[in-house]
């Protein structure tokens, strides 16, 4: 079965010299294994070394490897599933600290859980990411892709913005608010569930428009078929922050369109075996909380 | 083209002899038109007149009608729907005062839009229903349809009631609330949207699960698959009453398992040409209302 | 300072033979120090034995003692406060569970915090309560105090009423909705949190007006000052029940008005020293809580 | 009666040419009855003339006059209020838009409303505000008024802050979100508002501190009483920008605390006879509105 996975590569969590140990352990263990081991350059730089294993860059690690595996938080595993997204490699996350949404291994069952999964005992999933584009005056000015969410954001005076809101070229409202975010079910239990979104299991074919902060009372979140093209449009003088999975930002400026579509790419997560959505969850939001009041 | 259509059922509110008029309008001029024009036994008595036209029932109707003309508001069509689920006779809804999201056809334009629908000019849309049942030691002691919603409600002493959650067959919470809301994406707009429910297009393929009052602060809507089978079990010494789209409704003991799927049946509705989905939401919603403040 | 408390009451939770125990200790240790002490009737009743201390109904404890200690939960301390409101009792709630946001002494702590107590070693807090009365056709029908909260709730169909209300005379709105909640500052943190109602510290003299899912959008929870009347008048056809700190009820019908006001009745808490709201708070809702995502 | 008020000043909407026709047609009517105009400066400039009306800055404003008159919307009260603080002036708002919660009198109406209100027929009210100050290292780096609210806002990078609240120098507790809303009564149906906050009637002595988007799901609005003293201290390594009324900005750094008292000043506003509070939150937030379903 390990056949299917003969060359891994290791991701660390961006500029964290103290994922080092993690990382070396875990590649001494699969080259043990008889497996080739990649780390990812700046993971190597970042850890200050390689003991003879081969870096790699993102490119490289998407031509190369069978399964990348994440040591580092959801916030790795975020910038991983965009960078990689095109390659289709899978993902394994193995968190640093607490147990995440995406990084559902600890760091101390790492070894463990991973031969389990390079024997082939894992629960694969595909998550939909979000093809982003700003167009200025008709042209793309920025193209990305988000995991989790696109964040509308107000700018810097701290005034509420005003867009317009579109659904496969049908206009649909016009909102005041502090912004959007634009969510995949895989983001519906990050930003958005802060700002009172709804939580979509990743199994449900939705985007969810939560609005940030709206001036009107009667403003909710939506959520809309995985199949339509959003177009969120500033209206004049109102320009914007767009954030995409809190990770990358484009300034758009007062007449822009955040045009958002279902990507065609997807990212392919690998769970131990034993994972579940409803437990993560449970765990996540404290849903074992002792009631409240008698 | 009205050869689609060629007998049509009209069916008035329930208990309503105001819808008299609208019907035999609208039957005359059906009639006018060469078609055979049946009229709900129900309606017919309560409206206490026929003028020639045949009664049926809600079976006959749903072997002979083509297509199923309904002169009420949103409950008469949740009515309607599932007493002909299982025909699949299409119908249109014609409201008789304020629009509804399923009634989507001014009484004035009530002639002109149906013309216009039976000579092929419509916008057909299914909408999914939920198949319920209650469980009482492992035996069914109830089953039903919802197209809305079904809830799940404290009983009469008003103290809140305690639930297990699982979803096909995986043990998800425990809840203490005042209930629980399953709703379909044509119930999220209704009830469910009153508990801060999450608004679904009804392209999306998700069934909510909308918490009343839940003691714990963390509860929050959760959007399942529509594949999912949601089992809510009521812990001793807990009873509930179940509501099915706020019609038919069943007095469960404690230890009775509320069990829900996605129905194999779907209810088809034909809307006028020009009709938007999103048009509604805004107008029902006061999505036009002016920005609150300055 | 012992002086001060000469008469203490022992209460239990009602009907719970479990707080037996519990009272005879404290009933004992009360007696070694010299004080007199007296078992509530029906918690010497429930427990079956008073090993020679007197009995006492509300109306003696009220007259005759210097303080009543609670042996229950909130529920128990609710109950003791509505009975003894006229008398001033100040109150101990000692829980027998889980501490409670009004039974602050967990039970092994009792004796220590209760000499100190004694000792005079307490901070002193004044809760308000509501005055309630249900009037018909003008007629006051129903009269009580509610230090929580009052709910006016749906009846039996299950069906959203509708009601009008009115601060110190002036109609404010016409609401649909499942019910209202009229919440004091002390049941801020209970059933009407559950709604999304404000939470109101102590020392806020205001009182909230919490709708249960209400069918309009725009409406949100009031808070108003507590030196206003509050009127909430049932529209026809709709009765409601009318729930008095969870514990009271009255079945109001069409037409009824609910009329709320602050008592001039105060209930005196003490609680033990080091006692802080904010760190009750902080614990009930679990504000300690882990954040959730990275 | 007008004796009371014989010097009125006149204040326009800030940089708003086209408030000149309200300015100069008042200022006429009050020249008329005999009363001493004063036009503020700003003003004056901007609409570029006086007509002989005497210019004053608000300094003197506050010494002189013995109202003042407001042409603009809530913003321009907001601002006026804050800058004739200390002189407690009494203000009156004219609306030239929609009406506002603080500019209750239609443009239209104005002299008639003024007329009567200088002949004695007005319902006073007062509204407080807060002290606002931030601390650095001990020191006060900034100090201002806010009338409606203070924002503590997550800086340029879009990334949630952290920080510690604080009331009355006891810890309450550290929360994870994009900023905190302090608001006053009158604030509580701005912007805080938008987040979910509570509406406070303008006679509750009560602050209310609203989270922006928390990250943990128990986090809840909480209304102090308006004696406390509420710090809040940002947790390096985290900075943020403080808001005031929506008007001063503050760029606070790591470790810096933003301090709030109630101001022992006053806004005193001059309602038109007939003014009614809950009459304008229903205007103001479509209480009136039709409801939604059947």
């Amino acid at each position: 079965m390990s056949q299917r996975f003969r060359t891994l590569a290791l991701i660390g969590k961006y500029q964290s010299p103290d994922v080092a140990e993690s990382v070396m352990q875990l590649a001494e263990h699969l080259r043990g294994r008889g497996l080739e081991v990649l780390v990812e350059q700046g993971t190597a730089s970042s850890i200050g070394m390689t003991n003879g294993f081969p870096m790699a860059t993102y490119d490289e690690i998407g031509a190369r490897a069978h399964l990348a595996v994440v040591l580092g938080g959801d916030g790795t595993m975020l910038n991983t599933a965009r960078r990689l997204a095109e390659h289709e490699v899978p993902l394994v996350g193995v968190n640093q600290g607490r147990l995440g949404f995406l990084t559902d291994i600890a760091r101390e069952d790492a070894q463990a859980r991973l031969d389990e999964i390079l024997d082939g005992q894992f629960i694969a999933e595909s998550r939909f990411m979000l093809d982003a584009e700003v167009l200025r005056a008709g042209q793309r000015v920025f193209q990305t892709l988000a995991l989790n969410d696109v964040v509308v954001n107000k700018g810097d005076l701290g005034r509420m913005i005003e867009f317009d809101v579109a659904i496969d070229d049908e206009f649909v409202y016009t909102q005041r608010s502090d912004g959007m975010i634009i969510s995949t079910p895989t983001g519906s239990t990050a930003y958005a569930l802060s700002s009172n979104g709804p939580i979509l299991h990743p199994s449900v074919g939705g985007i969810a428009l939560v609005p940030l902060c709206p001036h009107a009372l009667t403003a909710r979140p939506v959520t809309l078929p995985d199949t339509c093209r959003i177009d969120i449009t500033l209206l004049p003088p109102h320009d914007a922050r767009v954030h995409f999975d809190g990770q990358a930002r484009f300034d758009a400026r007062a007449g822009d369109c955040v045009r958002l579509t279902r990507s065609a790419l997807q990212v392919r997560l690998l769970h131990p075996r034993g994972y579940s959505y409803f437990a993560m969850l449970r765990e996540k939001l404290h849903w074992s909380a002792i009631p409240r009041h008698p």
